[in-house]
């Protein structure tokens, strides 16, 4: 540690803005403000160094910062000319956190710092305002006191009010200086009967005592907690900012606000903030005044009063730091502002928080006038932001009754009554615009009515669980795994915790945080703006990596495409057998016993999916699809329930036990692990065969309707290039025919998916069968790091939040060190006996910028994601690139 | 090919025995037996390639080997001073296949080829023998016929059995040669009307036809059967032998038999073999007459004439070949022989097949004769000889009606009433000495019953099921996924294909094959003998590998120690948890709902689990023992049937429904990939500390009588550095306590299991906190092939067998390929970072053979197997040592 403080303040400033991580955000910010010739209220920070070494020493403070902290003292009381515990001009500080990212009231803060018994005199005769120089002293002590040592903060308000009480009124502002007086003596006595201890009146000990109290709000509990959740490291450590107290509250020639150079929420180009006369910044917060809007722009109703019709000069002053920092900074500015009797001084910059959509409108903007590069403009929007756009949220404005939490699986806000099947579902829609879907966890078989109801909650499963991949598929609202829900089907209620609700009862869910919540709640829609457009062409002027979807119905592909897909990655024929019409040919299929019965269903089935895939060349002209092969176990056509094997037995003219006989053979200890994938396609070639042909059939429909179809053939879960070899013969000896028949011929890539750890092992043999691969990034999890996504939610619950095993939930963010080893070794076996291998990646990593940034950089051609996500994935992989430089 | 055909005969011999793969075994030790000057009828042999040649062009023949033939025949016509084809004096010629391994009886031969209506008449002259003459010839119309031409052999012996009729004679010897004439004059009539074509009558179209059906032969059904079995390439070919006749059926001064240098059955060193007087090699294959012993020792009763009797100057010289073949070719030897008219001619010399017994016997006595060394004597015997060894087997001589066949997962056979349930196995064990399980499969629960019972049969699973894996444990035989069984409880019947068997009904298993045979078959026991004992102590002196037995009981800890386990390398904890006083208290902590009432339940286990460890470590006194944390998932251990639930819920105070809903919340859709492993251990420390602290108790107790104890503890499923960082703070904290309680301290290794793709892919994390990696084969095989071992079985016969995608049951035989991979990049990362970490393999793969040489050479240090797998182990560890060399 070579230097510990830095001193700010005109002309005598040491710090500055690019030093974020040793004076944190705040403390570099004051620094910079300070060299630009600002007005910055002199002072020093305490490096974040000194937090470190006095977290990880548990407590102590590094040698010979005493000896730093009085030299600074020294110096800013040789600027100001004032003191610190001086009788006469005594020096109050403010003592604040400031960490390298922002954490807003998650540590502490102590202002007018420096009274005591003695200086509160030299305050009041240097202010003459003696009433104003006690509300200081007692509004210390109460901070202080709080902060410091601990007394709760509502004992003090108790004697305050005790106090009006007695005077019988109600505002702070009708307490005279007598009553303030006697309000600290109250104080006072307050915390040495807390405490045990008087209340130090050494301004020193003072500053000592708020100096360590910042230090460890740095773990205090919600500070801990915000930083998980923003996954800001734990070794940071915050700096401490020690400023000289200027005040708004010292008449009506004072003030304090906030202003933003730009709308914060819509992002447009003025000048945009609150104020409030004669006050405190805490005021400001407390909100028992109305702040009131500084200019025009800022107004709500005409009645209120602008900054800039009452102090026009000192407006202008601050409209023109307001366009100084904002080109300074090349970004839209969250200031802090306070007026002392007329002088205005600048308290604090820094980016300010933005809406996604204002984030968006800001960062085109800026690139538009000319302040930030196009480069920058991308790098600039967040792949959240981008998220945040494309779904209804809950209006900010609405208050919740949050009932539980689940995990955050499909992005957007959804309301609706509750119903607790798929079945009931498509009854009900006919009488009712807006269903929740709650379910312990769905199935295939509840797809249809997944897809008529606004959104779905599940008690069990992660956030790959069924549910939450066919949600987003569907762009639907979703939040899973939320264990608090108990669902009790036969009395048609749920339980969370102690709430009940009924069948038909109105819901709210909000699978962008994941918060279940009561009644019909409020929603706004973000409009997607020129600006997104722009963002977005300037995406594909930088992005390497080719984005694609995946869908499953023509009405997907076509949204994918909308959004700017330029092919589809993953286009699954399982999901066009749940139709009620295709059902019943596909449990034919399964329940054949002989192959000719199997090619008698098949042949049933086959113009459907003709049909299906017709739709999708013709929605997807000139681009590429891949489409595999079936995929999942064929008990997961059957049904489960009792009444619907009845059913299904009478239709198909064969007994409910030998029904029943076939499901239970169909059963597997383990299906993620069992007759799925190309097993099948071995099992029973006549499969691959007929989807073969109506994949051709249908290409060469398209292609004659003068549209360019790509189709490419994928096998799933190969994990043996001799299964991938017996498969493609299959496939290629079929398109053979087809194309004779239809006489003409198309090129088609044949390849597999990369979804298991001895696929990825083998590489070097199956790459040379293969045309593409396409990684399965969500099997090739389960079987590497042996999770079941059906199964994890509580196991990851358990090692992300309670051991910290993980620091991300591995089914949305690649684990790059496990999973993306594999691949590494996948690709460069994979390229040494097939140079031109197309190389893609269809799992849920598909649509996360963490792991889209992974697959950049280890040279994929395409990432393949639900149509929703795929402007993000357009935006991850065009930072990735510019990152990459 | 540079040449196609090698003469062998006595002086002008081109080949040598160790050209088996060109020439195939036949072929080559002809042309070594004539080199060594053998009495060898001369002839030629055209290679293996030449078959190769011929399947792969689809039956064209390589340029130039017409040519070739005809050399070679003019040859052998002027060694001989006959001519193929000649009037006076015909040459005739044996065709036979010779494949590079012995594939008895798979491949077609032709005898006396060269006979026709001409040449016939020479041969009557020449021999002064016309009715052998004329028998001569149809029997090789009748053998060329069926085997080139196609003719079914039962048309023939209906025209022979007619032509008797009308004599009205029973035997063959009595038809004379009119008859015989009558009998060639219908067969071709016969092969006429069925090939429309006449019998052919030029020596050189029989020729020419008999090589073409041999090459053939090679890929006639039964011979792609038996190299499937034996793992013999396809593409190796067969050679064919065209070797000139001599006849044992000229007349009472001729013979023909079969040798074995040793007894075959018994491996005594005497010499031992049959024979029979005026007769051909078919005639002893025929089993028509009786063949005789050539001496005393071979005899079976005292009626019996032996050739030592009869020929005594021959005897003496075939005993002669017999000491200067086994003595030139090491190893016993089984020869034919053939006398012509008072000459002895040897056919063949290869090392003979015998018993396990015998092998083990003949090998370690060669050794001890002198005639091989210590280190051929060990790689002499196969690992199947001492897995055979070691169980009782079916009786040879008992006839058998076998139902079906699953696959052998425990070898040895067993016989016993049928009995459903584990259950009532016990109840039924009371009156009923010999029980035979099946089920549909087995779960943990049944262990108790499985115990029980002389041997398991069930219906699905594969070789490394539940059943497979604890009955290997047990040495208990075991067939498994024997998928004709169709078991209907409520009528306490089960059907295989068309039998019927009721509970009590006798049945036989044969683990060592998968047969299931009716009844109650006789069984005999090889006896391990003193040849036994020697071979074991001989292993010690080569092998590397220490040799590790997975056992969790003090009883198999003792017979692990028997057969030569030098320490314990898997000892699983739960399996002591089924026991009727156990599973309760288990029961109790998995229903806790606070860590206070799971800590209360815990403490009634801990006693219990210290008394298991106690038994173990006195057991294996000085050896190390590795333990294993609780590894499966909790559901295991609650009931599944309801009146079993009913039975725990009244006994455990609380509702059925409670019950039901705690056990349905442990469901798990993949439990395979669910919550169990060290992910218990995580999420319930408590159990770790617990069964540290029996572990470390145990330790302590045994130490102090005296024993050396050398502890492992073992932390399973580990796919992340910090889940053993967690578990091991967690065994070190505890096991310190005890330690202290104790006033003692002992070095404990801790280490973990490598059994998921994550965990290989991060070894060089993992193994820095790891005093050891045992490598879980079982389960990576699962996560890396993403196969089920529970559901695997219909999978791996369509693999294995239909699709041939695999060679071997990658559950048995490691995929080195694929998870040979992972554990090579693990090992390699973990010595990078931990030199000194010991490595281990606990797998079912500890007692593969194949497998054993792949962790040998791959620098482990030992191996953990079944208990009834050491001996096999020690030998394969052994043989992989000095193979390396």
């Amino acid at each position: 540690m070579e230097k510990m403080i830095y001193f700010f303040g005109k002309g005598v400033t040491e710090g500055n803005a690019s030093m974020k991580m040793l004076l944190g955000g705040k403390g570099a910010n004051l620094a910079e403000m300070a060299s630009l010739g600002l007005p910055v209220p002199p002072g020093f920070t305490i490096t974040t160094e000194v937090c470190a070494y006095f977290t990880k020493s548990g407590g102590k403070y590094p040698e010979g910062l005493q000896n730093d902290v009085e030299k600074n003292l020294v110096k800013l009381e040789d600027i100001l000319g004032k003191k610190f515990g001086d009788r006469n001009n005594p020096l109050l500080v403010s003592v604040r956190s400031g960490a390298p990212a922002s954490m807003p009231g998650m540590m502490d803060t102590i202002l007018n710092l420096g009274l005591n018994e003695t200086t509160v005199l030299g305050l009041a005769e240097s202010t003459n305002n003696e009433r104003f120089a006690y509300d200081a002293f007692r509004r210390f002590i109460q901070m202080y006191a709080n902060v410091v040592l601990h007394v709760e903060h509502k004992l003090f308000e108790e004697v305050l009010n005790t106090v009006k009480h007695e005077k019988n009124v109600t505002l702070d502002v009708d307490l005279d200086v007598n009553d303030l007086k006697k309000i600290v003596k109250l104080y006072k006595e307050l915390v040495k009967k807390e405490t045990k201890k008087d209340f130090p009146d050494d301004v020193r000990t003072q500053l000592w005592g708020a100096i360590e109290a910042v230090f460890k709000s740095w773990n205090n509990e919600r500070a801990i907690e915000y930083r998980k959740i923003e996954k800001i490291p734990e070794d940071w450590g915050t700096a401490v900012n020690v400023q000289s107290m200027v005040f708004g509250n010292m008449g009506n020639d004072s003030a304090t606000g906030v202003a933003f150079t730009r709308n914060p929420s819509t992002g447009e180009n003025y000048f945009y903030g609150e104020y409030l006369v004669n006050a405190q910044g805490e005021d400001v917060v407390a909100g028992i005044r109305t702040p009131q809007p500084i200019n025009k722009n800022s107004k709500t109703d005409d009645s209120q009063k602008t900054l800039e019709e009452l102090m026009p000069e000192l407006y202008k002053e601050l409209e023109s730091y307001r366009n100084l920092l904002e080109r300074h900074y090349k970004d839209m500015q969250d200031m802090e502002f306070t007026i002392e009797k007329g002088k205005l001084w600048m308290l604090q910059t820094r980016n300010g928080k933005r809406t996604p959509q204002a984030a968006i409108k800001i960062a085109i903007n800026l690139y538009e006038e000319g302040i930030i590069d196009k480069k920058t403009a991308v790098l600039r929007v967040s792949p959240k932001d981008v998220d945040g756009m494309l779904h209804p949220m809950i209006d900010p404005k609405a208050e919740l009754n949050v009932l539980s939490k689940g995990l955050p699986a499909s992005p957007g806000a959804a309301s609706g009554r509750i119903v607790f099947s798929a079945k009931e579902a498509v009854e009900k829609k006919k009488n009712e615009k807006e269903l929740i879907l709650v379910r312990e966890e769905t199935s295939p078989e509840d797809i249809v009515g997944m897809n008529i109801c606004s959104g779905i909650l599940t008690a069990r499963g992660g956030m790959t669980s069924h549910a939450a991949v066919v949600a987003r598929g569907l762009g639907k609202p979703c939040v899973v795994g939320c264990s608090d829900i108990e669902i009790d089907l036969e009395k048609r209620i749920m339980k969370i915790k102690d709430k009940v609700l009924k069948d038909g009862d109105y819901i709210t869910i909000d699978g962008s945080t994941g918060r279940v919540i009561e009644g019909n709640v409020n929603k706004v829609k973000p409009e997607l703006k020129n600006e997104f457009e722009t963002l977005m062409k300037l995406t594909d002027e930088f992005k390497r990596l080719q984005i694609r979807a995946n869908a499953d119905t023509p009405s997907d592909a076509q949204t994918a495409r909308n959004f700017g897909a330029k092919g589809i990655g993953l286009c699954r024929t399982e999901h066009m057998f749940f139709g009620e019409d295709r059902i019943e040919a596909m449990r034919q299929m399964i329940l054949s016993s002989t192959t000719e019965e199997r090619k008698k269903a098949l042949e049933k089935i086959l113009p459907m999916q003709r049909e299906d895939f017709v739709g999708i060349f013709r929605a997807m002209d000139g681009y590429p699809v891949v489409i595999r092969t079936l995929d999942p176990p064929l008990h997961e056509f059957l049904p489960k329930e009792e009444s619907q094997i009845k059913i299904l037995a009478s239709k198909m003219g064969i007994s409910v036990d030998i029904l029943e006989q076939k499901i239970e053979s169909l059963k597997e200890a383990n299906p993620m692990l069992g007759h799925r994938g190309c097993r099948l396609g071995i099992t029973y070639p006549e499969i691959t065969e007929m989807q073969t042909r109506a994949i051709i059939e249908a290409a060469c429909i398209v292609t004659k309707e003068g549209k360019k179809v790509i189709p490419e053939i994928m096998i799933p879960l190969v994990g043996n290039v001799k299964e991938l070899q017996l498969q493609k013969e299959v496939v290629v000896t079929t398109m053979k025919k087809v194309f004779e028949e239809y006489k003409m011929e198309l090129k088609v890539l044949i390849g597999t998916m990369i979804e298991l750890p001895r696929a990825a092992l083998t590489a070097f043999e199956i790459a040379k069968e293969a045309d593409f691969f396409s990684f399965g990034t969500n099997d090739l999890t389960q079987t590497t790091l042996g999770f079941s996504r059906d199964d994890v939610g509580p196991i990851l619950k358990t090692y992300i939040e309670d051991k910290k095993i993980l620091k991300d939930d591995p089914f949305q963010t690649l684990d790059q060190v496990g999973v993306g080893r594999l691949i590494k070794i996948a690709i460069e076996d994979a390229k040494k006996v097939n140079q031109n291998i197309e190389l893609g990646i269809c799992g849920e990593h598909g649509g996360d910028p963490a792991s889209i940034d992974f697959f950049n950089k280890n040279g994929f051609d395409y990432v393949s994601c639900s149509p929703f996500r795929v402007p993000i994935a357009r935006l991850a992989a065009a930072q990735s690139e510019l990152k990459k430089e």
